[in-house]
């Protein structure tokens, strides 16, 4: 988007406020275009929750907020702008009015976008002046997270206004997806509300609660789902005979009484074929080994994300990191008390290694400080004593880097005490690959008793 | 789990083999009767990737591995077994067949789980011995990730055989999720069958490519069910108004042709009152705000971890920041160029923050090592130097903790030269908070300049 220029927006409802967060925080100037007196308000609060996500999403540099502007028409929304984003309700004849205003102010040129999430695109196009700019640019709640645009053109809509939608939305950090042809609800909806009809069943046969609906999507299938669709997943479980295989094994259950809502395609030669070529061509010459491990990685790196959150699946892992912990046998003494002490061993995280193929230092650090804090554990210094009396912080850390060490490699860490007073702990900890004792670095750290009442060092 | 006693698992394919990966890497003994000579090979290679995923997931101790027998026949499995778990092919005789001889063997309390995916438990028990410990366990692939089980009480199972055997499964790591009541597909198969037909038809009628429904699935929907289901996901689009009002304003739309499933259920006052009740109690008073920041802070993690693998949303988030960096302005030259050059700002993530509430130590390291890095880069050193020539390496650092930080605080480092020759360069990092130019630690750092030929120091 060039600077300076405006984009349009009609509707600021949720959908047109997350529009105007994407428009906004990556520096286009927004006029919107809302008859309800409370969209500033609603608008401002969408612009909240975005510019505190975006914060936390990216440490990429944002450019400047572009200037938002609530106009009084359709007509002064898009007179003059360079791009129309169209969020009405999802009334025919409002929208139709709302596009054909807009088409009449903004450039033959400008592209006319509607947020509609299953009108056609050739109906809203009715009234529009130079219809071959109208296409649809369905995106999802939240409109400043989601990446997925689907992007439908109708019958007189040019291909190079799907290119044009496609360049904007690419240009604001989503993923659009053009469709070929239109069809009532495009294809996302049509697969959510297939899923959301059943859900309704399942409450009104007393099968199952709201609740346990959701579970049932976001501790399984949904956690797949984040990355990966329903066909790549079948793909994979057909194993290395891949997609017909799956298909011939699981076939007739579509045929089961498992769902309220049995009409099911007919499982044609033609279909199977379809199926398979597509699937194929979706898989890219990945054997299904590499497949499988794609997706434990991603599935790995989800639950991650979500154990920070402490939500979800993030909160069922965290729960398990506990019982592992507490089923732990205790470190043994060690057998000679004025040596080292082995304390802390871990494995080297892919996540950990850097462009150069090795461990970043600052995990260097990070191992070296788990060992430290593994010591003062191991010294008493547990949940209660930090919550009722203090800790210790360490106030100097001289590290030395010797060796460079790869993903999934065993190390440990030896910790010596150099000296104490009632004050201070002064460490010094070596870390070593386990597989040869090789010393990877070291590190020299003070360490000062700091109180848990007044924060500041104090004696032990 | 007890520790030696074992696990009677029959069945040995992708999910017998994620249930065996599942119990001995907690710590349990395996014995596992399949009749497919290729079962060890098959069982080995889940195996394989299970011990992968596991590794990169947690760094909690996990316990010794439990050992994997393979035996001859369904009674060797069971018998002395603690638990039973069968992931036979889904056809009922053959599981029938099974659980009755396993049920023969394992003494009379030892509780007996089917892994079937929609088989009713009532008929899989017709010829177990004490039927009242029979249930359906029914997992998701990959076993050994994913944490839901679905668990099935059958019409003579009873109340503490379904305890015992979530209680099994929260051993695993696992969520199970107990069942009102036995239905064919039970609940989560229910809902991706429905989703799974709408796909079919619409490659069917050629609407899309099972590439494009993927797509459709993974940047949009699919992002939000990795840690939200549908209720609450459409709660939150209700706004303040909550679940009444969304069901009001969309309900409708479960008339409209958007699929080709469309028996849908009548919304009478009656069901609309028991899902504004059962959602009611699913949001336990948290309110659509908070609902929402929640939301977006589970987005912004599941994007960052898939941006790490590079893959799905997480390659269209990495795409975005690199557009990002090249819309950014170039640094300003320093005004003084024998002074600090500040050529790093970042603000501190929330997961950069420890327990105590305050940055970690490992992360100060890291920011001050990014300013080294762009300091390098400030100086010529680009990819094809990198790939060339060589790159300066960290061997020592001394760093001083001088104040803590807090998330989503901005800081810079400012970077002075100490000395430099033909081999390494002395920084000094000064990590700063931007908001009042506080230091909040200092970096010493000495760096020699390795050949990207030899890996091994050498002149610039």
């Amino acid at each position: 988007m060039a600077g300076r220029e405006h984009v349009g927006l009609l509707g600021g409802g949720v959908i047109g406020g997350g529009w105007a967060a994407r428009f906004l925080l990556n520096g286009s100037d927004v006029r919107l275009f809302d008859p309800d007196p409370e969209a500033p308000r609603k608008v401002g609060e969408v612009l909240d929750n975005a510019r505190r996500a975006l914060g936390r999403l990216t440490l990429a540099p944002l450019p400047g907020e572009g200037s938002l502007a609530f106009v009084a028409s359709a007509e002064e929304a898009a007179a003059g702008a360079s791009f129309v984003q169209e969020s009405a309700p999802e009334r025919m004849e409002l929208k139709q009015r709302l596009l054909a205003a807009a088409s009449r102010a903004a450039g033959p040129d400008v592209v006319l976008a509607s947020s509609t999430s299953g009108l056609l695109p050739s109906e809203l196009a009715r009234d529009v002046e130079h219809p071959e700019r109208l296409v649809v640019g369905h995106p999802f709640n939240p409109v400043y997270l989601l990446p997925l645009v689907e992007v439908v053109p109708g019958a007189r809509t040019a291909a190079r206004s799907v290119e044009r939608a496609a360049e904007v939305y690419r240009g604001l950090g989503m993923q659009p997806l053009p469709l070929r042809r239109e069809v009532d609800g495009f294809v996302a909806d049509r697969l959510m509300e297939a899923l959301w009809r059943e859900a309704l069943w399942l409450v009104e046969d007393g099968v199952a609660s709201v609740e346990e609906i959701d579970d049932a999507i976001r501790f399984g299938a949904g956690l797949r789902w984040s990355f990966m669709g329903t066909f790549l997943t079948y793909r994979i479980a057909g194993g290395e005979a891949g997609m017909r295989h799956f298909m011939a094994q699981f076939g007739p259950a579509l045929q089961w009484p498992w769902s309220r809502l049995t009409d099911v395609p007919e499982l044609t030669d033609e279909l199977l074929d379809r199926l398979v070529a597509q699937s194929d061509a979706q898989a890219a010459g990945r054997s299904i080994r590499e497949l499988e491990r794609l997706r434990d990685d991603c599935l790995v790196a989800v639950l991650q994300g979500l154990r920070a959150q402490g939500f979800g699946a993030g909160e069922v892992l965290d729960r398990y990191e506990r019982l592992l912990f507490e089923r732990a046998p205790a470190p043994a003494a060690p057998a000679d008390a004025a040596g080292p002490l082995r304390l802390h061993e871990t494995r080297i995280r892919p996540e950990w290694v850097d462009y150069n193929g090795h461990m970043h230092e600052s995990r260097y650090l990070q191992v070296l400080g788990d060992a430290a804090d593994a010591f003062f554990r191991h010294v008493g210094i547990d949940a209660a004593y930090l919550e009722g009396t203090g800790n210790y912080f360490t106030v100097e850390t001289h590290l030395r880097f010797l060796r460079e060490v790869g993903a999934g490699e065993a190390v440990h860490v030896e910790t010596r005490v150099l000296g104490a007073d009632e004050k201070r702990v002064h460490l010094w900890g070596e870390l070593m690959r386990s597989a040869d004792g090789e010393l990877l670095a070291t590190a020299e750290q003070m360490n000062v008793h700091v109180s848990a009442q007044t924060r500041r060092s104090g004696p032990v």
